[in-house]
């Protein structure tokens, strides 16, 4: 069985060796260990990939939350093997409802098999939505939209989410979370087509240059790299000469958007493609 | 009536004043100018875009092929309005032969009201294509594949093409021939995304940033300028992660990159779109 | 005599015929004519560089008045040869004082052989400068900094400015005021190595890049033109690994870009640069 | 005591398993570890940073050969700490001459403190300055100059070398020799500066967006990552406009480029910086 385990840490110094030990004392094969330093934040991550004996999930569980007492890391323990049960979501938005309304459609109509756990926003926009959806909804922002990263996080692990998803949600997350739930479990929706126009207003920048295509694009967040190298999915549309910008972007967010959103979402909990190293690979 | 003529000469001083002249002296309103020089080259050139009273474009014609013959100056005179005739292409290439097939199979259905008026190869590669649909053919690469640009003009001149089509044309166009065809009347197919992919290999590229949609962009050429400003028509396919690089470039090439160059000259000689100053605007 | 006529009007159509009309009918030879269009707002302009007998160049500015009153148009006539006297600089600041502050001092001092006819700023955070060298100063900025665009031309107009020097002034200039003082009539100076770091905080994205090598860069401002092109002058300096960026700021804000300003500025006033076409070139 | 241990191998599980339970094993401490793979090329490798008491120094060395004997990976334990010894260099050339000769006098007078232990060259251009300066030299290029990569390697393993310095080598090395002297082994001179201008040709590119300023870059090589964020030294020089690109080049060539690797290579053999995860660093 497929296991990550993900510790965060104030130094580089006692990261490794606890958790180390302690695989390796259960028996487990390392099958990655990746470590990053934010100097700037005086943070430091280690994301390791093993192979266990299923029977000994539990055991190493424990095993880690005892290591996390004694240590003070942040460690998380998570495996992508889902059984019976359906991967959990937090699906996370600020203003636009297209992406996560036609994610929850998806869901209702059996296309995407998926538990919409929770919905958190940094502002209260979207908040019809869940209650539509009869889905828990939780506001993580103060008055000027500035979101709690903490809270947001502690919300999902006390629900014990699989996967975040990025839905518009229009706030970067800060590294430290990231690392907590690094190994391919935070998707992001990024309205522009990755590399090319990674900045906040992708839809502007492909048409000043011009272009005639728009695309949007589902991707693992992996903390301290190009967003360009962990694409799920991709998709475009295309327009004539001279349509007006903001046409164009009512076409991308109603529409495309929503799309890709969706696809992107179903290959990650369907299993069809996973984060391996630094990479998104298709399940073989 | 909307005349462009081109003018090329050796230096930036004796170009201009003849031409305006003469122009103005035929009662033509001057809609546009651009000079440009290429000083490595010390070729310099002026692109001017009049509306003419339609009964004197023959008194335009044999004076500038007067002004040409006293000043040196090499000189075309062009107008975009086809009346009656379609509009006559010349049809470059080099290896591939998919989308130049896919061009002339659209202008034999009567897809593209166009005269396929000549084929012009740096290579020999094509020449079968051309004798199927009993296109003249003409091949103006050396041994080595090294074209003789200046031929190549010849020929267009010679048999008046309208417009110069780049069908995976694998040679770079000097600047002195674009300007010569100025205006409008070079139209490229790049095989990928404009302006994110310009270099030789644009799918290792998209491949190489893990990229998940391919494309292909048909554009006018316009001398000095970068190409992310003058496009006509880009498509796109997506393909999931994980499919071979080889398979990707197939799908391009035989399927993408001969629709986008098909849709791309129908939108040129049905008169859709067209350039202004350094832009594609659509028909009013 | 070279003569720079510059006209900017609402369409391309009735903005080349009268001006071409009347340099030609003063036995003007025309070397450059560049019209440009800027759709979004409806403004049209044409830059007319020309030689002419210097005996004539009242009866062309008499000429142009009339046009501008005829036609509409605003029309500018200036010639880059300064005789006897020396070229009157508008320096427009808006936040950091030192670079205006060099170039006063290198003024005073011989070093620049230019008259500080007038300082204008967005914010009043210069305005004792200009006290203290005794140059007028003129506030175009609201309460919140934004700039009124119409009233610094009419300024530079009514004072007979020949270069408008941008000495860290943080707002970008609209079109339609670039290409009223088109032909190398306004320097900048950019707080970053161009092209590489062509945006609004060059420091960071370079000290994020992890560079060691930080520099400033004066040029001309073309209008449409990407500003990698128009160089003037570049200076660098070198840090050593971890040095803080807000020391690296210090450095590059008290020391560099002061330097790059005045040695910029020095070479535009003594004549050895010049924008030929859309390039710097050295004086021959 | 610190210590880098890497480790190549053809797949990812067999990898860290033995070499985290030996470390652990001697009572070290982890400070880092990272994993990569290069799918394309089925090779995989680990780096482990330890803090490991002085006196196990060659227990561990023992048991990493013992390792290696057993699985066939390919281990090699380096320490930073040279106590009383001088590093060891092997400067690896092509073409041009320039830079290493400038090292070579560095080391003689005494400025750079190292061992020019051995030369390698892919040509034979550079062999008269081997010996020249007595240092052995080794030649690892086919008739074509494609190196041997094994055997650069196995010349620098014979000969226990500290520190590889890519003197204008213009050959890549292949990630299985980066990955086997990671850890801030492997020093290269590029002659751009990068980020900017990571190609072949950093001055005609430079060149051709009419910098003004050109410069050289100092810097480690981190396998997989991108070169802009290892940088050791960087230096410029300024250029008035209109010099020809070939006097710019000589400019770089002669002056600038051994200038910045005499002072990159000085840093790291004096221990000024350092490699701390993915960045450069200085000594506290």
């Amino acid at each position: 069985m497929q296991v990550v385990i993900t510790a965060v840490g104030p130094d580089h110094r006692g990261l490794a060796d606890p958790i180390v030990h302690c695989v390796t004392g259960l028996g487990a094969n390392i099958s990655e260990i990746q470590m990053y330093d934010h100097d700037e934040e005086c943070v430091f991550s280690m994301l390791t990939r093993i192979d266990l004996d299923a029977k000994r999930l539990d055991e190493l569980r424990d095993a880690m939350v005892e290591v996390s007492q004694r240590t003070k890391l942040s460690i998380r323990t998570w495996t992508p093997e889902f059984q019976e049960r359906r991967p959990r979501l937090a699906i996370c938005v600020t203003y636009r409802p297209e992406p996560a309304l036609a994610l929850l459609r998806a869901i209702r109509d059996g296309q995407v098999k998926a538990e919409p756990t929770l919905m958190i926003g940094n502002r209260d926009k979207c908040r019809g939505l869940a209650e539509q959806f009869d889905v828990p909804w939780f506001s993580v922002g103060r008055g000027d939209g500035t979101p709690n990263d903490d809270q947001m996080i502690a919300l999902c692990d006390e629900h014990e989410i699989d996967f975040i998803i990025l839905a518009r949600y229009m706030r970067l997350l800060p590294p430290s979370s990231c690392w907590k739930y690094a190994g391919g479990r935070i998707v992001n929706l990024h309205h522009g087509l990755l590399p090319s126009f990674p900045g906040i207003q992708p839809y502007h920048e492909a048409h000043s240059s011009r272009m005639l295509t728009y695309g949007a694009t589902c991707h693992f967040i992996v903390p301290e790299l190009d967003a360009g190298n962990q694409i799920i999915y991709q998709s475009t549309f295309t327009v004539p000469p001279g349509m007006p910008l903001d046409e164009i972007i009512r076409r991308g967010q109603e529409d495309n958007e929503p799309h890709c959103l969706v696809e992107g979402v179903r290959r990650v909990v369907d299993g069809e493609v996973r984060l391996h190293f630094h990479r998104v690979v298709a399940r073989k």
